[in-house]
């Protein structure tokens, strides 16, 4: 049982790259799904803390059962925010419960659904921390001239970048500005288009977690104390 | 001469079944329109209370003119909710008017209107009163996963409930969330297309009044203190 | 340097008349702009007073750059209302830019852009300034009958009309309700499309300050502090 915003936020966030069936882990850290998009350029890895929920009753084997991510976030939709909602899984269905409200819907053989992908390890040496309503301000300034962006540090301040034909549109970042700051040369871009979808997705959550290298893929996490939504964005190759 | 909001939601009311000519009468108790809609399925009761007007000056025999209710309503818009409106019938026109704006509109031949329904004497043992917003809470829930809701009372609860292919959906309501309970064994099937209608335009009123039998038509009474919107819903027939 | 508001309000008010790239002036005065729409129907001379900026270094002589209107105003919508935003010209670009965001985009050529309008001389008699508000609401109302308005005044009020097949609607301004009122014979009708898209661009400016004759083209500026919008509006001939 937990707050319907976190499950709000926990399949919004899924739902954000277009996944629609997925695998739902009851884990004794919490509730977990990891995901691909339909066109293999993002993943996620998407959590509730354990500690976000008041009451949690995992069984003693990890339980894993299949979602219809929309339905169900659509579902969760008819819930307020502050309202504490029940999860519950029982007799092959799936079901969102509070005092007067029932919610009940068939799972899915997780067989049927497609593989979950592991997180990547890679060795990305600049970190970003920063509020999301920044990152997503200076993205929304680049998708004004542009659907690719670069995410560029040179070993003293962090750009967000955008060239149009006649145009061009710059963000800066120094430690003043962010929460935190491991400086390391990088530069890599990615396409705008999924970016915003991410900020859509977590513009509840607090704090975004960037991590970078040079046309690696960029690592995305969207938190805060109850929820993290970690994204994997593959970078956009730059025609040079 | 009463407040605008008034006069817009008596006239939104009626528009929310489709009636777009009516039969407007002044009588001693106030205003007053019946009318069915154009498909047969709802008929509207609509009621601006006298005492609701500071000033009414119906004549000694009531008055019947025809009205343009979508084209009244458009007007009725433009003055503020709070603002009183002098609605005033003379030269063959009806006239909506305050301090500076006065709208004015040719009235249409009563005769040409269709013939007013009454209101049908039925025994619908089952009653229950609640808050708009609760209601209109459970019937879009309903909503996310069919086209028409099933309201029923076992003697005990109010339930509003719908079912899908794989999913369900219900609400529960008993004595503590209900004004007033009248409670007998009661269960229909209604469209909630029309309830979400009659939802939406009685949305500024207090409370909702439902009369229930099994399989009859229900009456949905949105009111507050000045104006009374009492629809009759068809019943829709449940394949078993 | 001045507020993103004034910039703002100032590039959506050239916008209102559809015109896609102008001249931009720095004067002594402040910046400059006068241009006149696609269809000959409305012409405007829009200013940014010197003194609402901060700083404003205008070169000796006056200094006249060529702007895509649409183009700069989407991107000055990227900037806080309250912000400070920079205006710089420099190496055939023009930049906006606050302390994290900076925007540039090419110069045109003014020679290619259409010929800037001089103010018409003309002899209105009637003068009324009143609150924009005010103003829109009349504006909106008639539009519900009607795509075309009569502005009026018979020496004694200043009245808003519009005339439909079954119905009539009138505004009506006395004294008491105007900030200012030269009270002269005049009226001419003007499209309602123009005047609705004035209001529109000088909504966030405080009064609108009218001058009319008979049949002659209309005076429609918008101001505040900083910022006047001034528009001139080709008369509608009425079909008597």
């Amino acid at each position: 049982m937990c707050k319907a915003e976190h499950i709000k936020t926990f399949l919004r966030g899924i739902g954000a790259i277009a996944v629609s069936e997925a695998k739902l882990r009851f884990t004794s850290d919490g509730l977990k799904v990891s995901a691909v998009d339909p066109a293999n350029v993002a993943m996620i890895h998407a959590t509730i803390d354990r500690t976000a929920m008041d009451v949690y009753s995992a069984p003693e084997e990890e339980l894993v059962v299949g979602i219809d991510v929309a339905r169900l976030y659509e579902m969760a939709k008819g819930f307020k925010d502050k309202e504490p909602v029940e999860l519950i899984v029982e007799d092959s269905r799936i079901k969102l419960k509070n005092k007067n409200l029932t919610y009940s819907v068939a799972l899915i053989d997780p067989n049927a659904i497609r593989k979950e992908p592991k997180l990547p390890e890679m060795d990305l040496p600049m970190k970003v921390v920063l509020g999301i309503d920044s990152f997503k301000q200076a993205v929304q300034a680049a998708n004004k001239i542009s659907d690719h962006v670069i995410l560029r540090c040179d070993g003293d301040k962090f750009y967000i970048e955008a060239k149009g034909y006649v145009d061009a549109i710059k963000t800066i970042f120094d430690d003043t500005e962010l929460i935190e700051f491991v400086k390391a040369e990088a530069k890599t871009m990615f396409s705008i288009e999924y970016l915003l979808e991410f900020c859509k997705a977590g513009n509840k959550l607090d704090i975004i977690d960037i991590r970078l290298g040079t046309d690696y893929p960029g690592f995305f996490s969207f938190r805060d104390s109850a929820v993290e939504l970690l994204y994997v964005l593959a970078p956009r190759i730059e025609n040079v």
